[in-house]
């Protein structure tokens, strides 16, 4: 079969070996699956992470310098499914989603980042019918395949443990950016202000329900906030995760703000601890979410309490991902790319329409 | 009068005004104002202090490029009230301790970090009435002057929101560090591991009631705390405040535990986010007390739920403060030094017995 493969920092498409189920497996055809950030890091700092894995003692099964298959955001449609799944609560035909994890034994091998088993870059793959969820609702596979970075959103949410009456400010309007203002929004949050330097994302986020946007080369979006708003308590999520966006954050908070980290700086960074000191910050750094998330996270899009529409911004098919990778890194322009098996040679735009089929 | 005045990184003993009280101001004798880390660091970090200070716009009165006489953890005798200062809570002949502030107007200006009143190292000073509080139930002038530090310790317990069942780390056994413990200890907290490459100070962290104490050379503290009981969730609290430190707790932690930072670092510091966000860890800056916490600290040293004799290791007069200060800074041997206006001329070991006289 077909699969976009990661060797040394380069992506091509080649005929990889067909994926056979075993006990537990279910055999899935893919939809759609997102093109993530940390697809791009993973790729372009291959290095840095096998060096902090190995620094945390962790047994790392996955090798960052070997053949891989990227994809952990999904849509599929199940093909077959392997002895032992009786009871599976998906049949031939459904259109399944699942946190991106295979179970071997009580091992959880991670779908996207495994030398051995391919994720969602590929025609097919195999996946864990005990962590399969049937997509509701009649929701169409794409916006199904926004249910992993929407759950980030929501567990980043979780993390920040909002009280009634918080104020909010969102650094960076990507994919979990976009996903964490959504999820403020459906709370409720009365004062959501965000700031990218796209003009394109910046008009998503307050499609997404941010209040106030700004250019943070013309306004810095702390003073933004205090514009609009300017009353304690005050989270700030930072989304974007690049070197001194913490140190910016520090410096911009007012005292006893509190910093949820979800962009993920993979490079050592610099800040000034005397200031965060001074203004008794706290810093809360997020990853992934849980299953229960995962599993609401999904809900919440079928039952329509969140749109993830306006995030689908491109679809592009196997032979365009490289390209589509290039396109990203500059970013700007597209939130969430879509990889579709048979999708266009090149990143091809996607009307609101089109995100809903 | 007799000060210690500081100035271009040098401390010297120099004839100053004396101080004159005006409407609700007290003037008070020094008995006893202990040595500080922050002290240390005013004096050999002031251009990163004003620095720091000019890049959150703060308006700081005080200049640590100018004159100023250091010391904010005292206890005084009142010798006078000025004007206005019916109903005042002290009089003549009172032993008091305060939050390290002087009320002008609506001004708080720091005492012992101004340029304009003196701090401890004086032989006299100005208090605010309405923030001295008498020393009760018979307590020494030199135990009571260690309210200030030990309220800094209870300000970090409250921070770090401890529940029932957390295990602790504390690493570096320093004063603020041994504080930490002591509230740690009398709140009945189960599990309390310390470290120090100081032998003596170990044996203050077991004094102050440390359950395990270990060279760092030796034995990771985190390793520690997971011989002697390894159950999560862990609380560590960073009372260390050099470069590095963050990163190495960052590191050495148990994914999803908090990392309380007391350790005050005064240059940019390095660490790995990615390893905090793989962790989930939660990082909480601690500054000062509030003045409930000072005065409920000053209580529990009066009626003994907390003993802070074993942290009194040394008293010295005005003309070898300098030289106290190059002993602290190379530190291991001592945890408080207590200036005393007629103490000995160099740095002088205090028993035990001695401490509560």
């Amino acid at each position: 079969m077909r699969a976009v493969v990661a060797r040394r920092r380069q992506l091509s498409v080649e005929e990889i070996d067909e994926p056979v189920p075993g006990a537990g497996d279910v055999l899935v055809s893919v939809r759609a699956c997102g093109i993530c950030g940390s697809d791009l890091h993973t790729l372009d700092h291959a290095e840095h992470l096998a060096e902090v894995g190995a620094a945390m003692g962790a047994d790392l099964a996955f090798d960052p310098q070997g053949d891989y298959v990227l994809g952990h955001e999904w849509c599929a449609e199940v093909l077959d499914l392997g002895s032992g799944s009786d009871g599976a609560p998906v049949k031939p035909g459904d259109l399944v989603v699942s946190v991106p994890y295979l179970l071997r034994g009580d091992v959880l091998i991670p779908l996207g980042f495994s030398n051995d088993l391919p994720g969602g870059f590929a025609e097919r793959m195999l996946l864990s019918s005990a962590l399969c969820l049937p997509v509701p609702n009649g929701l169409d596979h794409r916006r199904a395949a926004l249910t992993e970075p929407m759950a980030v959103g929501l567990h980043t949410i979780a993390r920040a443990s909002l009280r009634d009456g918080d104020a909010t400010v969102v650094v960076g309007c990507g994919p979990i950016g976009l996903a964490i203002i959504a999820w403020l929004a459906a709370r409720g949050v009365e004062t959501i202000v965000a700031s990218d330097f796209s003009a394109q994302r910046r008009a998503l986020a307050s499609a997404m329900g941010a209040h106030e946007v700004v250019d943070p080369r013309e306004e810095p979006v702390v003073d933004a906030w205090r514009r609009v708003d300017g009353l304690r308590p005050l989270v700030i999520f930072e989304a974007v995760g690049v070197p001194g966006m913490l140190d910016q954050a520090v410096f911009d908070a007012p005292a006893r703000s509190r910093i949820v980290v979800a962009g993920v700086c993979m490079q050592p960074d610099t800040f000034r601890p005397l200031i965060a000191v001074i203004k008794e910050l706290d810093l809360h750094f997020v990853y992934a979410y849980d299953a229960d998330e995962f599993a609401a996270t999904l809900r919440s899009i079928a039952e329509g309490e969140v749109d993830v529409t306006p995030l689908i911004t491109g679809t592009v098919g196997f032979e365009g991902v490289a390209d589509a990778f290039t396109t990203l890194r500059r970013a700007d322009d597209h939130v969430k790319v879509l990889v579709e098996p048979d999708g266009p040679s090149t990143v091809t735009p996607i009307s609101p329409t089109d995100a809903q089929q």
